[in-house]
């Protein structure tokens, strides 16, 4: 009998973030057996070789059988067809966990392929990566110190959160909960409104007939504002979709105060300026204490 | 008789940008001596003490005596009054250069003080800095492999523009020339805006309910997006103020696209979405490599 966390975990997307935590839980001895599912059989392969997993598998319905724990670490637009996988194996001792950036669409997924809402559940997200993707690029502590956000739904057992939040735990992680509705609007604010900026800004530029120029006057202040406008256009097509209320929403808020600023530099509102160029730099100096 | 550059310099503004390009030129034995001027005799002190400048001044139309070289590392919204002081004293052999982020206001500025375009009159733009401010930040090699954006006027003397060039080659920067008009546009599009989005953003959520959640969930892709927050404010207010025409445009565009993609994102527009995200990170991808 075993003494881990987790008996058999199922990680289908063996990626950085889902590499990382098999990784993670391996190294405290939180696990005992880990399959990797996926498409891609040669990258299931180098996972394996790499000993980040046990077993691979391609069909996801084999790959969650007899497992305790079942994280889908895909991308937001395959959640719904990898819940449909498992919907037909699904056993009550199966906790089923996720890594998605936007809480809301991964739960109506799994509603519509469960026709109901599982009560071993548990909506995740951790606030971690690096500019990397990949399983090469997966290492153990990615998650030391970092923050976890649960989302458990009023149907969610509260055995099936414990064993979510001692997962994570057992990987260094600080694990917080808050509601779904709250999740997305504060992951709207802090990481997609922000996205969506760098990459309209930097097209914006592209697009003008200076570009040349733009780019070679460029200094370094312009090359941190838009490294995120180098990230996966997939996945944040996928975040787009999948967290579109709260992201129109966020955008038209960011729109309108940036219009105030504009009328402000217009009419040579000096004060106006001041005092929001201040309350800023103080907010972010704040933010970098911490 | 002097074998260098530049005889007598004068720096008025002693911070960062004007104290680097004083020990560079030092260190390249292309000056003979350095006046430095500005209103805080303890700064200017500090200055002297660190060998910056040979000679100290607070009365600008003193400072600026004998001296072939003049060089305004002010604020753009002090130019004019230094200007002023400079006008009655200036003569023939006398030329003078500045450092401001914006040059079609410093050119007004001057046109106001002089009540003409003096010949010996060259803009330039040093497109260079750090984080930090003020004297004891600066070092000799701040403008190596730098980019220094000089707008010769129509009525500038070729010899001016030329020793100009050759003080900041001196430093060990490119000097490229454009006109007024364009240089206000580019770093309109590619400085000013990223700033202004920048301090929005910050202020945007530090005015929302959930402040305290945002900035706890935020992670280091928001930690670089909004570096340029920090930025000094009363530097950011000048800014604005002087190169307005051209950064009310470009908010205006930036504001027109931003506004598209959020239809796009309403309106479940994949193909815009996917092509606008790939379009960005191909162009900052691009500009990474250079």
């Amino acid at each position: 009998m075993s003494q881990h966390l987790i008996n058999r975990l199922c990680i289908i997307g063996v990626g950085l973030i889902g590499g990382s935590l098999a990784r993670a839980l391996k190294k405290a001895g939180a696990v005992s057996e880990v399959v990797g599912a996926g498409r891609d059989v040669a990258h299931l392969e180098k996972a394996k070789e790499l000993g980040v997993i046990d077993h691979l598998e391609t069909d996801i319905s084999q790959a969650v059988k007899g497992c305790d724990m079942v994280v889908l670490a895909v991308p937001l637009g395959a959640m719904q067809s990898v819940f449909e996988r498992i919907a037909p194996v699904m056993t009550d001792d199966m906790i089923i966990t996720d890594v998605g950036s936007a809480k809301g669409s991964v739960v109506k997924a799994a509603q519509l392929a469960f026709n109901t809402t599982p009560e071993t559940l548990v909506p995740g997200h951790p606030i971690a990566g690096t500019e990397k993707s990949g399983v090469e690029a997966s290492f153990a502590e990615l998650y030391q110190n970092r923050r976890i956000i649960l989302t458990p739904l009023e149907t969610s057992s509260s055995d099936a959160v414990s064993k979510v939040r001692s997962m994570w735990q057992a990987c260094g992680a600080e694990v917080v909960e808050t509601s779904i509705e709250h999740h997305d609007e504060v992951l709207a604010a802090t990481s997609h409104l922000p996205h969506m900026l760098a990459y309209s800004l930097v097209d914006t530029l592209a697009k003008m007939d200076e570009k040349k120029e733009i780019f070679d006057f460029a200094a370094g202040g312009f090359r941190d504002f838009t490294r995120i406008a180098s990230s996966d256009p997939d996945m944040w097509h996928d975040i787009c979709i999948s967290n579109k209320d709260a992201l129109v929403k966020m955008i038209k808020k960011f729109s309108d105060d940036l219009q105030l600023l504009s009328n402000a530099i217009e009419n040579n509102d000096s004060e106006y300026l001041k005092e929001t160029f201040e309350r800023a730099k103080k907010a972010r100096d704040e933010f970098c204490d911490m």
